[in-house]
Parts: C-alpha cells; structure tokens; sequence
C-alpha cells in the first residue's frame, strides 16, 4: 500500500471530514508529510492538534509513537474487509475527481457555517467502480416528512433516469432519499447512498433493507469509519459530498428548513446545477423548494427531459411542450382575424367579414378562398359560413385558451 | 368635446385596435388630422385605407363626406349614453398614462404576431376614476378550466390585495379570471375587468350576473364599440391592455396554450412585473405556469407579501419565511458538534466527547460550560449528559430537518 494511501486512511480517522487546513497542508505537503506532522502537532493550530489527540486517545494510541499511521491504516482495512467493504483514497484509480472542487469551495461570502474539504478518503460498499459510476450522476434529495406527491415525484425521475443510464445519488434518509433510491432501483439502474455515519451503521434503522440492497447492487459511501454516529452537523458536512460528487441536485420537496436546501447550496457553490421541483403554493413541504426557486440560479425542473438538459451533454435538449397543434395554428395574424369574422351559421359576404375583423374587403377576398381550401369556411350562395369539421361544429365563441 | 376626442372616438370604431400604423399616424400629426386621412384613404397604407372603408360602408357612411367624424363621435356618445357609459380618450384626464406604454412595445424580435398600440379610447362602465383605480394595480389572470387549487389561490390572492388598497384588474373570463374578480368584491375592493367585446355585451354569459356587478361596483373597461363580438384574435389584443395598465401580472393557473401567457409575455415586454404561481408538476392546469417559470425574468410567487414586494413602492419587502426558531440557532459550528457528540443517557467525559466529535479535549472542555449554561447538557458525576428539554428528552439522531 502507497505511503500516500496510507496516511490518507489514517487522517480520515483521526481529522473530522471537511478540515479546511488538513486539506491545505495534505494539498502543500503531501499527504504522509502532513499525517507526521499531525500526529506530532508540529506546524498546526492547537485545535487541530488537540482534536487530533483526543481520537489518539481514544483509540489508545500514543501520540508520536513511531508506525502510529500504518498501525491505524492497517487497523481500518482490516475493518473494511471484516465488513466487505474497501476504502478508496485520492491515490486510487477510481477517485472521483469531481469531489475535488471541493478544495475550491470558500467559506467566505457564503451561507456556510463549516469547512468544505474534500473527504480523505471513502469507504465503500459495492462492486461498481465509484469513479465511473459519478460520472454521469444526479443528486436527488429532499425532506423526510414528504407528500404523495413528493414520493410521486421522486419515484418518476429517479426511476426515469435511472432508465436512461444516470446513478442516482442520494443521502439514505426517510422520504425523498429513499424513495429516490428505491426507484433507482426498480429501474435496474445503479444508485448510490452517501452516508453520514460508518458503513456499518445503516441508518435510519427503517431503511437497512433498501441500504443493505444498496450495498450490494449500487454503491454505499461514507467519509467515517466504522462505529461512527449520525450526529446533525454531520448530515451537513455529508451533504456537500453528494453537490460535489454528481452533476446537479434536484430537491424534490423540503420545508422551509430543510437540510435539502443546503445541498442546494453547496451545488450552487461548485457550479453544478441546482435544480428544483415546485409543489402547490399551499404544501408546506414544498415551501423550501419555493423559497430556493427565488434564487435566480436555480432552475425550476418539471420533467426529466429538463434535467437531462441540465446536466447532460450539449445538445441534449428537453422537447418544448406545447399542446395539440390546432388547425388555425397554420394561419398567419391577418387571415386569423379574417378567420374570427365568418359566421357559423347565416352566410356573410367577404366586405361584411371584412368590417368586422377591421380587414380591408381586398384581404377579404384574398383570404377567404384560401380558407376554404384549407377546410375553414365554405363558400355558399350569399358568401361564407364556417365549417363544421369532423369533430362537430365550430364553437362560435372563442375557444379555452385565447383569454 | 375637443377635436381631438372626437376625432380618437371616431378612430376607435373606424380601426381595429392596436393598430401600429395608426399609432405612429396621430402621435406624427395628432388625432384630428390622422382621422381625416384615414377617412380620405391618403397617406396611408392601402391595407388600413380598405379596411376603413369597409367599416365606413358597414356603418352606412360614405368615405370622404364631410362630417364623418361628428356625426361617428355623436353616434358612439349617444350610444354610451344609452348605455350608461363614457368614453375616455388620451385627451381626458383620467387616462391611465401606463397605457401609453403600448407605444414603446415593438414588434420585433418578440414573439408577438399582432400590433401592440394603445388604444384609442375606451369604454367604461363604473363610476371609479379610470387613471387614479389603475394606479396601484395588479391583474391576476390565468386559465378558463382551473382546478380546486386555482381556484382556492387566485380567491386568496384577489381578497387580500384588494383588502391591502390594490386595484384587480383581470379579463372576466371563466376560470381564474372571474375568481379574481370575486374574491376583490367580496373584499369590497375595486377591480376592473378588461372586456374584448362591446361593453352591451356581458360575456361569457355564465359571467354576466358578476359582470354586471363590476359594472355598478367597480370598472367595465374595452377598446371595442357597443355590439362588437369578441373574437378570438380580440382576446389577445385586449390582453396588452390588461398588462399594461397593470403595475405587475400574476398567472395563476396556466395550461401549455393558456392566454394568460400571452399577457406574462406582454407584461415583461412593457418592463411590468411577470409573475408566476407554481403548482403540482401532475396538474395540467400548471404547466404552462412552469414553462414561464423557466424564463429568467419571471418571478415566482407563493404570498400576497411577495406581490406586493414585486409592485409596491420600494421597501414594501416580504418577511422571509423561515421555520420556527430553535434552541440551537444560537450555537455556532464548534458548540453544534459538540453538542452532537454529547450522550442522551450516560454521560461521557469531556476528553470522550472531544474524541467523538472530532475537536480538541481543551474546546470541549471550553464548550461544555456554556452549553449547561444554556441548558442543553448537564453535568452530572461521570462528565456531561444531554438535558432533558420540557418538550421531552432531545431525540439522540438527527433531527428531521438536518439532512
């Protein structure tokens, strides 16, 4: 095992994820560099140091002892084989580069409350190579108190794009995660659950079966090692993982606070698409979503078309919607109006439909033969009626949608 | 009367509204002489000279004879007489200057087919002061064929803006346009409804009974003479009207072919306000609310305080919606994950915590006294413990809102 590898399994145990100024030293030094100079508090903040002894401690290490980083990394493989699962670090192959904006991210002129750092490394469970199975990923998320509607929502685009060969990232939670990732399932597509606790904790309890299933037909990932617990802010240093990790994030529903907003967020900050689902005004599980559609960069998304567009390569492009073409849809603005004049019933003269719809009698006349070619209007003694088409007579009134 | 009035009354049965040509006509000479070339056919396009002519011939004058004019104007004012309404041209004072706007809005590279010039003049039914009513004004407008949900918003939205002094003004059709023009009555506001017909005719027959209500209570307002029928090509002229008089447009409910985005796109042409109610993705009645959702000038609205944000003076800003506070808003990013890493039921030392939480021994012990202090863990033989809050002991995982 490289030096490298080793003393990335190492700080991933003895540095809480996220840790802007491990990231920098690993970033400056290197990463067994930085690992010596950890475990030595040599060259670091105090806080760091301390937190890093406090881990030592527990894990009855003595801070400085000679082989303390090959003593914790052999330790951890040897946990990850225990529980069929392998760690995957920056020097492997299958390193998703994408998580790595995340040394770009700043806390400064941002919302953030906490540090941003790319994971040292994940433990996975799962054959699927991670690397090759982010890269054409989205993140679905959303509130774990959801409508039917919001399990509706979720169920439809992560098993439509699951079809269409997209992974189907999301956090493990009640609600719109699980839902997200059961469709994914159900579609035979791959998905992959971002934990916030060890890969051996599959939280929340009412979720191990679809977790377990996870973890054998897609992917679980977590930055933790094992007998880590979910506490709350870890939820949130998680959820900048799966911004990073896929193309964009799709909130499906989520309150007004929501954690699902602040994966939104972090997409926002490394550029990838933030994308959201509205839901009725009246909904309050649709409030949050409300609220981040305000923001200018987000993009309101109502169809999976939409979200391949998003995220998907150049030219991949949603069909607009538009309803049935109507026949009138042929006719230009003048002969519309000459259209909006004839009678349905008692015959009118071309000069009469030409008062009417404020048309000279010449565009009359030159119109009106076209629009019985076209099947409009029929010619008759005394000049032209509507005519009654296949589906029954023209409505004399206007139709539905031109108020 | 002035001849100037008379001459844009006479102009507004002689020409179908909107006319560009026209427009550029009385603004280059004014309106006494546009009329007598109009009525002569000189200088000006054959098009519009025909179907001069045509209405002439319609209403049993002769082009070119003298008194065209007169006896046009004493006709039409007979006729408001009658039925107990005025005229009002751009030559009177209470004239809404925002309709002047309509000069300004050009044809090209918008999607417009059609003319988009203020009107002439128009007819009222109503005693309120046209300008002064359309001062502070929002329309609400939409789809005829509207579900519960419509219904419920553009009933909520009409009520309490009107409540709040502001001016209704929609198109009096079925669906969203009525509800909006209920819920003002009901408010004992003042709202308008813009006509595509004469103002004799109540359509749509169903709306007459409210109608006519508006006519005592509030403002019947159209470009078009008495016994003109509304066309479907009329009802997108008269929907220029309805945005431009309006400080702002509101669609509430919107299929994909629905008017009501007819009136958005001239909304954001004349630089008002477009905005946009979002609803369920599986209603059919919302589609073509999100299609606008998706252009960028549109903003979404989900609260009358957002409306009033939109169009009120400067400073009339919308509370933000945020969720109830909590105990732990106050933490900052260090005390949260301390807190989170204190037990709920035996305690742990602070070394302990420190380790679980990834912080440094001398931070938790640091923290750990303000936290007690602020009664969210107790110190008990053994270290520190989570509190028991009045509402029930805090539940040990994550709460629901932090993934």
């Amino acid at each position: 095992m490289s030096a490298d590898r080793v003393a990335r399994v190492a700080l991933g145990f003895l540095v809480e994820p996220g840790s802007r100024e491990l990231g920098v030293l690993v970033r400056a030094v290197g990463a067994p560099d930085a690992l010596h100079r950890v475990i030595a508090g040599a060259g670091i903040t105090p806080e760091l140091a301390g937190a890093v002894r406090a881990r030592l401690h527990m894990a009855g290490l003595h801070a400085g002892a000679t082989g303390v980083a090959g003593q914790l990394s052999e330790q951890m493989i040897a946990e990850a084989d225990r529980l069929g699962a392998r760690i995957v670090t920056a020097a492997d192959d299958e390193w998703p580069r994408a998580l790595d904006d995340l040394a770009g991210v700043s806390r400064e002129g941002s919302v953030l409350r906490r540090d941003t750092d790319p994971p040292m490394c994940v433990w996975l469970r799962g054959s699927a190579r991670l690397g090759g199975s982010l890269e054409r990923s989205v993140s679905i998320v959303g509130a774990r108190a959801i409508s039917g509607y919001g399990e509706f929502v979720a169920s439809e685009f992560a098993f439509g794009l699951a079809e269409r060969g997209w992974t189907i990232v999301s956090g493990g939670a009640l609600g719109v995660d699980v839902t997200a990732h059961r469709g994914a399932l159900a579609a035979g597509g791959l998905t992959a659950a971002v934990l916030a606790c060890g890969v051996d904790k599959l939280y929340p309890a009412a979720n191990s079966g679809v977790l377990e299933r996870i973890g054998e037909e897609g992917l679980l990932m977590t930055e933790w090692p094992p007998g880590t617990h979910p506490h709350k802010t870890r939820f949130l240093t998680r959820n900048r993982v799966i911004a990073a990790a896929t193309r964009g994030t799709v909130v499906v529903e989520a309150g007004s606070r929501s954690g699902a907003r602040n994966t939104l967020g972090y997409a926002r900050l490394l550029h990838r698409s933030a994308m959201v689902v509205p839901g009725p005004i009246t909904s309050a599980t649709s409030v949050g979503c409300h609220i981040e559609l305000r923001v200018p960069e987000t993009v309101l998304v109502t169809r999976i078309d939409e979200i391949i567009e998003e995220i998907g390569r150049i030219g991949e492009l949603a069909e607009p919607i538009h309803g049935a073409d109507r026949p009138e849809d042929v006719l230009d603005a003048l002969q519309a109006r000459i259209l909006d004049a004839v009678p349905a019933r008692a015959a009118a003269l071309a000069e009469e439909i030409a008062a009417a719809a404020g048309v000279s009698g010449r565009d009359a006349r030159r119109s009106l033969p076209l629009l019985e070619e076209l099947g409009f209007v029929v010619a008759v003694a005394g000049g032209y009626r509507l005519a009654r088409t296949p589906a029954g007579p023209r409505p004399a009134g206007p139709t539905q949608d031109a108020g």
